[in-house]
């Protein structure tokens, strides 16, 4: 079976790596020549709205999943009247749309940051009233890694702010002292079939994610799967979903979610018995799910700019290196490393100087 | 780092899954041009003595390594003289040749089957009378999956078996009825620092592998590796070596190694913090290897002739497949499922329904 994948960077990379076992082939749909997925499977170079690529790939895949939540959500819908795709373009434009998905939240019973639509400075300012400060400003589309936010601490920001976004669609959120990050990795297949895997615990720095700790037995995993759970059967969901929250206190406010493999679900490729890698192609494929029971636990930590040396990080004990074969540049996940033990105790130990090579390759 | 592989068949496209999370890219060398590594990497399709191809190969390769013994020797010192190539020339030799092999075992103290060579019928006979019935003889080169082999029972066997020879030089060998057989997969990095895996406890049928078990705290572990610690050191060898054992009583008798991954260390994707594949190109890379510590325990099913459906291997609980995306073929590996698991007491009850499906798919 051959899968047809929008987009060619890591996470393409990783669903091809855990697909060839399951027998699967890929076709890569991107237009970027050296993107890192392309030695490992056929590559459509081209623009996502080129129509007869587009065509090409729906002849040609049995089903087709996508990457990242930036592709055209023409380019999905297209494809979708001509060949299986999954998670749905109504999935898609949820996720595409910062106002769409808060709204679904709230719908669906999930607590959430305050927040309300910005088109203007007099509705900025007027929703500052109402939510209070600091908030952050974010445009409504097409953000990510904390691109295209700005945090509103004083009246003063506001101006600036809203400037800054030349007049685009936004939502300005209440900004939330949160106890903690975390997120819930979920696969849903065809017949509605749910699993879960247990809690990533996530730390952000400059709004990049630095480092994800798996956390089975966490005492907020049933409130977080009662919520996906809400959300994946509205969406008459396929597929792997990420949806990550705020905990204050004990609840969860939900900030946002991921209609694809996540990078707070990196750790699932060790510290799992099945990859959230496997089991979206599992899914999108109609095959059974595979149980996501933990082995263990695990830490995984981002490589930002820059890889370290590999023979420093393959030096550290049970520690599993992921290189995305990406060229260096600031700011840009180049690869991660995860280490994984039985030991809970022994985890902080491991990652330890995992995090020292991650910051000082990330500061060079 | 671009590793170049000699073969392009299911061992090549496993380390190629090692690999690319290491940043690697691979270079298959091999005639057939529908090999199951192929879509992994670039193709150099040639035959294994082809000149050209080998000078092109060393040129553009890192390092290169090999996936099975019966590539030409003559290719493999021809490459040795432009690039480093791991494992040497000189074990590839000794695993080349059943006679070479068995006086090298003898030679470090390793015990073995009584063992002759044979370059006619008259020392066939002469063999046989003191080494006793039953024996087998088999070519000393070019043999696998228990080809060119014959089981002698009576002394009326051994003509027609001398026959079927066609003359080559042979090697006779006392019928070891053994209690079990295991092997070691050991490895070795360019400094001499070695590293032993659990023992695989393996199964054969008609001279090909059915299921292999990882044996973590197996009382003959320490023979085992002593064996193994000699012939590495005395081949100064570097990268994956399996040696094969048959147990009787409380003696290990070597049968033979390969100079390569192997077959029984399969279950080292799953079952071990480091698998065989990600420690062959970590040593033959001069790269620190990883710790080789069981994860649970894990039992490994060879799908030989046919797959079994997808869907009845996944539905199987904490089941892994691996797919080598080769057509059915009577008698070929064309794939294989681990299961692993925390709780030892599981395993049986976990590869039971796994043994049914491949007996099915063979027999049809």
């Amino acid at each position: 079976m051959i899968v047809g994948v929008l987009g060619g960077g890591q996470l393409a990379r990783m669903l091809a790596l855990a697909g060839y076992p399951l027998g699967l082939e890929f076709i890569f749909l991107c237009p970027d020549r050296d993107a890192c997925a392309v030695p490992l499977g056929e590559h459509l170079q081209a623009d996502f709205d080129d129509e007869s690529a587009l065509i090409s790939l729906a002849e040609r895949a049995d089903v087709v999943t996508y990457e990242f939540e930036n592709v055209p959500l023409k380019s999905v819908e297209f494809l979708a009247g001509r060949v299986p795709v999954h998670p749905s373009p109504q999935a898609l434009a949820t996720a595409q749309d910062r106002l769409r998905e808060k709204r679904l939240f709230r719908e669906m019973g999930i607590p959430t940051p305050a927040f309300a639509p910005v088109d203007s400075l007099a509705e900025l300012q007027q929703a500052v009233a109402e939510i209070g400060l600091p908030a952050v400003l974010k445009t409504r589309c097409m953000g990510y890694d904390g691109k295209g936010q700005a945090l509103l601490r004083h009246p003063d920001d506001l101006l600036p702010a809203w400037e800054s976004l030349h007049g685009v669609p936004a939502i300005v959120e209440a900004f939330i002292r949160f106890e903690r990050e975390v997120s819930i990795i979920a696969v849903r297949d065809p017949a509605g079939k749910t699993m879960f895997y247990p809690l990533s615990e996530n730390t952000h720095r400059d709004g990049i994610l630095r480092l994800s700790l798996s956390r089975p037995g966490d005492p907020m995993q049933a409130q977080a799967e009662a919520h996906a759970q809400r959300l994946l059967d509205d969406l008459d969901y396929v597929g792997i979903l990420a949806l990550e929250f705020f905990q204050m206190n004990e609840a969860l406010l939900a900030n946002e979610f991921a209609p694809r493999v996540h990078n707070s679900g990196h750790w699932t490729i060790e510290g799992d018995e099945t990859s959230q890698f496997e089991n979206h192609l599992r899914a999108v494929l109609g095959l059974p799910l595979g149980t996501p029971t933990p082995v263990g636990v695990a830490a995984m930590v981002n490589f930002i700019s820059m890889l370290p040396s590999h023979t420093e990080v393959l030096a550290l004990p049970q520690v599993h290196l992921h290189a995305y074969g990406k060229s260096p540049k600031p700011g840009r996940k180049v690869g991660h490393a995860t280490v994984r033990t039985d030991d809970a105790r022994r985890l902080e130990q491991l990652v330890t100087p995992l995090l020292v090579l991650a910051e000082a390759a990330d500061a060079e």
